[in-house]
C-alpha cells in the first residue's frame, strides 16, 4: 500500500503518452497504434502543505501516558500480528475478528458487533463520547498469504528485529495494516486513561476481506448506513513515512479488478482431461500457448500499453488542483526513492518526475500476479498441458468502472478468437477508485498535525494501490483520509515490517510519536 | 513414445498448409504471412507390409519355456519398475544402472560395464554367441517424474491392476520403457535356457538420460564406437500395438530441442530481487508480461504456426517412398483412435487423415511443457513477480538441426526486443531426427515376424516423439528398428501401464506372446 512518490524535475516536458525509449521497448512496438491519452498541464504551480497552519494543541498528560505504556503498547501490536488472519486461505479469520471486537469492548466502545457476511465477518464498534463530531475509522484485519524468501523463520512470530533503521516489528501485517491500526487504538486508550473521554465520537468499521477485494464490505456497512452517513469524516491509520521522515498524504485510491484467465482443452481442441505427450503438439492445440497469446494480444510487446478496445476512453486527466498536487509530489523527490527501495533500475520507458507520477496515478494497469501450467519441477518433462491459468489484475483510475472492465476483457477475448478462455471471478467484481478534496476538514486537520510534528506532508490525489474506499466517498459521502506518521515496508512481500524505535539519524517517527500524532488528530478534528 | 497414426480417407485433398477452419483459429490469424510449406503427393499408392513374407521358423521348446516361466517373467518386469529411476530428479539412477548391469551378467553377457559419463552412467554389455550376425539393442533405464492424478497410490509399487483391457502392470516405466525391455531380456533368457546359446551376438547399450535429452549418450558409446559400427543393425524393444492388435513400425524419430525461457528484472527494468506490490505495474516493467509477449511473438495467435524466421526453411517434404508409407498409415485408421485415447476432440485446424499425418511427422513444433511466475496459490495476491519461466521444446523433423534452432530462437528474441530473456540449457543441446530405410534387413525381419503373428504392421517413416537415434543411424551408420508387439499407454502421463494378460476380445499381445515374438526376431535376423 506504500506508494512513495517523487520526481527529478518539473522542467521535464510532460509526456504521459508512449515513449519508445530504451531496452524495455521491442523493435516493433511502435508499429501498433498508441491508444494512450496525453494530458497537458495548465499550471506549474506546486501545492505546498506548509500553508496549512500547524496544529497548536498540547496534550502533555496523554503523551506522558503513551511514553509510560510504550512497552505494553508494543505488546499490543505483537498480539495482533501473532494472530494469523490470511483471508485468501481462511486462516485465523474468525479468531482475528473476535480479537478486534474484544479489544474495542475493552477500550470502552459501548456497542460492538461482529457482522456476519456471505464471506468473512466484519467488526463494527461505536464509542459515543457525547462529542459534537464523529470520526469513522476504517480497519482491515486480514493479511496477505506468506510468500517465500522471508529472512525470519515465522512471519507470525511477531518478534522485534534490529535493522539499520532501528528496531522494527517484522511480521506479516506489521505495516499492512495491523501495526498502525493497533497504534491508533493505543492512542485512543491513552486519551481515555488520562481524560476519561474522547474529543470526538468514534465508529470503527473493520473488515476481513480487504486482501480479497472487499467483496462483502457492503454487507458490513449495510446495517449502519444511516448512522455512518452522519459522520464528519473517515480515517484509515497507515504508516506513510519514508525512512528519512518524509510523509505523504493520499486523498484516494485506484480501483481494481482481479480475476483468473483459464485456458483448457475442450470441444474446440486441446487435451480435455489430462496432459498428453508433448510430441502431439504437432496436431493438438495447446491451452498454454492460447493463454499466452490471449494475454499478449492485450498489450504491446513490452507489456506496458493496454490494447483492449476502449480501455483508455473513460479516463480523465488531472484537474488543475490535481496538477498542483502532482507538481508538489514531483518536487518532493519521493518517487525516485521508492524506485531504489523496490529494487527497480528504471521506470517504464525511462519515465521520470511528473511524467512518471501521471502514468502511475492516471493510467490503468494490466498485471500478471501469477501464472502456471504443466510441469514446473526440476529438469525436463515433455508434456502438452491440458490447462493454463493466469491471475490478472487491473488498477482503475477514476473514470474506469469495474463492470465496464469485465465487459471489455470479455469482448477483447471474444473478438480475438479466444472465446474458450474463461474469466473466473475469485475476488468479487472489484471496485472503482475513490478520492476526497484537499480542502475538506479531515484532510486539513491531518495536514495541520503533520505540520506540528515537523513533517509537512506531500499530498497526492490518490494512491496507485487499491482499497474499497469508494464505500466512504461514494456510498457514504464522507471525506476520507488514510495515512499517518510512521514507517513500514514489505506489504504483499517478504520481510514486512513496521519501525518501532528509529535508529539515530532516521527521520521517520517511532511508535510513541506515531501514537501521539493520532492523539492530536482526534483533537484537531474536534476543534 | 506411442504415437498411433490413422486417417479417415485419402480422398481428402492434401493441404499440409494452414487451414483457417474452426474455433482454434483466431480472427486475425490469417492476417499474418503463413510461413508453412505445402507438400504435393506424387502417388496415392499405399505401402502394404503384407507383401513381406511371414517369418516361417518355429521354436516350440523356447515358446514352452516362456509359458512355463511366465509368472517369474512378470516378476522380472515388476522388479524393474519398482526400482525408481527418475533421471530429472536423480532418484534411483545409480541403483537402476547396477540392476541392469547385474541382470546382463546373470543372463550370460560376458563383458558388462557401467560406463561413467558427465551425467548419469550408461550400461554396456556384450554377449558373444559366435554367430555371424550381431544385433545392437538400445535401452533407456530412466523414467519420467511423477505427475498428479494417478489412480494408484504409488506409481512405483509395480502392482498388477485389472482393467477393461485385461490385467496390466500399472507403474511409471511400465511401457516407457522398462516393460518391453525386460520382456526382451526374458526372451533372451528363454532361448539360452533351451538352446544354451543365441542365434545372433548381442550388444546391449543402455543409458540413464533419455528423458533428459540423452545429453551424454555419446560418452556411453565412445569407448565402443569401432565395435558397435560392425553390428548388422540396432533394435529398441517397444510396445507399439493398439488394444485392437494393430501394430505400427516406426523407422525413425524426430529430433528435439528443450530449454527454459527466463525473464527477470534487471538493468532494463522490472523488479530485480523480489516481487513488488502489483500497483507499481503502472511504472514498472513486468517480466511475466515480457515472457508472455516473447512466446506469443513466436507463433500465430492460435499457437500453432511458428513465426520464427527460417524455422520451416530447411524442411523437406515426404519422398515417394515416404508418401507410400503415409498413404498406408492413413488407410489404417490408427490416428483417429489415438485422438480419442488422448482425450482430444479435434486435431489442429480440424485436420484429418493424410493431412494430419503429414503435419504430425513433417513439421516442427513449439510447445510449452510448463510455465510459472509469481503467486500460484488460492485466492488473490497482488504482486508484480520479478521473474517468469517457461519450459519450451521443439520437435525437429529431418532437415532441422538443433544448433540452428538454438540460433533461430535467440535471433528471434533479439530481433523482437527481448534481448533480456535468457534461453537456459537444462537438457543439453538436443539432437536431430533419425530414420532408416524400409528395405533394410532388420526392418524386413521385424515385418516378417509381425506378419507371422497375424499383425501386419503399419509402417511409419518416423515417430513424432524424440529419441537420440541419430546416434545409431548417423553416428554408427546402422539401420535401426524400434517397436514390437505388446500394448501400453500413459508414457509421460498418469496411469502408465503395459498389458500383461489381455481380456477376451482384446487383440493386442500379452506378455508371453510379446516375448515369443522377440525370440522369433532374433532367429529371423540370423537367417
Amino acid at each position: 500500500m506504500n506508494p512513495a512518490i517523487s520526481c527529478n524535475s518539473i522542467m521535464l516536458a510532460l509526456v504521459a503518452g508512449y515513449l519508445a525509449v530504451g531496452l524495455g521497448i521491442p523493435a516493433d512496438a511502435g508499429a501498433r497504434e498508441n491508444p494512450r491519452p496525453t494530458y497537458e498541464f495548465v499550471t506549474d504551480e506546486a501545492f505546498d502543505a506548509a500553508i496549512v497552519p500547524a496544529y497548536g494543541g498540547r496534550h502533555d498528560a496523554v503523551y506522558a501516558q503513551i511514553d509510560q505504556d510504550l512497552e505494553r503498547h508494543i505488546g499490543e501490536l505483537q498480539r495482533w500480528v501473532r494472530q494469523r488472519s490470511i483471508s485468501a486461505q481462511d486462516d485465523g479469520i474468525r479468531e482475528m475478528a473476535e480479537l478486534v471486537a474484544g479489544d474495542l469492548r475493552q477500550l470502552g466502545f459501548g456497542e460492538v458487533a461482529i457482522v456476519e457476511t456471505d464471506g468473512h465477518p466484519g467488526v463494527v464498534g461505536f464509542l459515543d463520547a457525547g462529542a459534537a463530531k464523529t470520526l469513522m475509522v476504517y480497519m482491515m484485519y486480514d493479511v496477505q498469504p506468506i510468500e517465500p524468501n522471508w529472512r525470519i523463520e515465522d512471519p507470525f512470530a511477531g518478534d522485534l528485529v534490529e535493522t539499520e533503521l532501528g528496531t522494527v516489528l517484522m511480521a506479516r501485517g506489521a505495516t499492512n495494516q495491523k501495526g498502525p491500526q493497533r497504534a491508533f487504538l493505543n492512542a485512543v486508550e491513552a486519551i481515555l486513561a488520562v481524560e476519561g473521554t474522547l474529543p470526538v465520537n468514534l465508529v470503527v468499521v473493520a473488515e476481513g476481506e480487504e486482501e480479497l477485494g472487499s467483496t462483502h464490505f457492503d454487507q458490513v456497512l449495510a446495517p449502519y448506513l444511516d448512522r455512518l452517513r452522519t459522520a464528519d469524516g473517515a480515517f484509515f491509520p497507515m504508516n506513510l513515512q519514508t525512512p528519512d521522515g518524509s510523509v505523504s498524504l493520499n486523498l484516494g485510491v485506484k480501483g481494481i479488478v482481479y480475476f483468473e484467465l483459464q485456458a483448457r482443452g475442450g470441444d474446440w481442441g486441446g487435451p480435455r482431461d489430462a496432459e498428453i505427450h508433448g510430441s502431439f503438439k504437432s496436431v493438438v492445440d495447446a491451452p498454454a500457448l492460447r493463454l499466452v497469446n490471449a494475454i499478449a494480444s492485450m498489450t504491446t510487446a513490452d507489456g506496458n500499453t493496454i490494447l483492449i478496445d476502449g480501455y483508455y476512453d473513460a479516463l480523465r486527466g488531472p484537474t488543475e488542483d490535481e496538477q498542483r498536487l502532482i507538481n508538489g509530489l514531483a518536487l518532493s523527490g519521493q518517487f525516485d526513492q521508492a524506485r531504489a527501495r523496490l529494487g527497480v533500475a528504471r521506470w517504464i520507458d525511462g519515465l521520470e518526475g511528473r511524467d512518471a507520477i501521471v502514468r502511475h496515478l492516471f493510467e490503468p494497469t494490466l498485471n500478471i500476479n501469477g501464472m502456471w501450467s504443466g510441469y514446473t519441477g526440476a529438469g525436463g518433462k515433455t508434456i502438452l498441458p491440458h490447462k493454463a491459468t493466469a491471475k490478472i489484475d487491473s488498477r482503475l483510475p477514476p473514470g474506469l468502472e469495474p463492470e465496464d472492465v469485465w465487459a471489455m476483457f470479455r469482448a477483447h477475448l471474444d473478438a480475438h478468437g479466444f472465446e474458450d478462455i474463461e474469466m473466473v471471478q475469485i475476488e468479487g467484481r472489484g471496485y472503482p477508485a475513490a478520492a476526497s478534496p484537499v480542502d475538506s476538514e479531515i484532510v486539513q486537520a491531518a495536514i495541520g498535525v503533520f505540520n506540528k510534528f515537523g513533517h509537512t506532508p506531500v499530498v497526492s490525489p490518490w494512491l496507485a494501490g487499491s482499497a474499497p474506499f469508494y464505500q466512504f466517498t461514494r456510498n457514504l459521502g464522507l471525506p476520507f483520509v488514510f495515512g499517518g506518521l510512521g514507517h513500514g515496508a514489505g506489504a504483499h512481500a517478504p520481510n514486512e515490517y513496521m519501525l518501532i524505535h528509529p535508529a539515530e539519524g532516521v527521520g521517520a517517527a517511532g511508535l510513541a510519536e506515531v501514537q501521539k500524532s493520532y492523539v492530536d488528530l482526534l483533537y484537531a478534528l474536534a476543534e
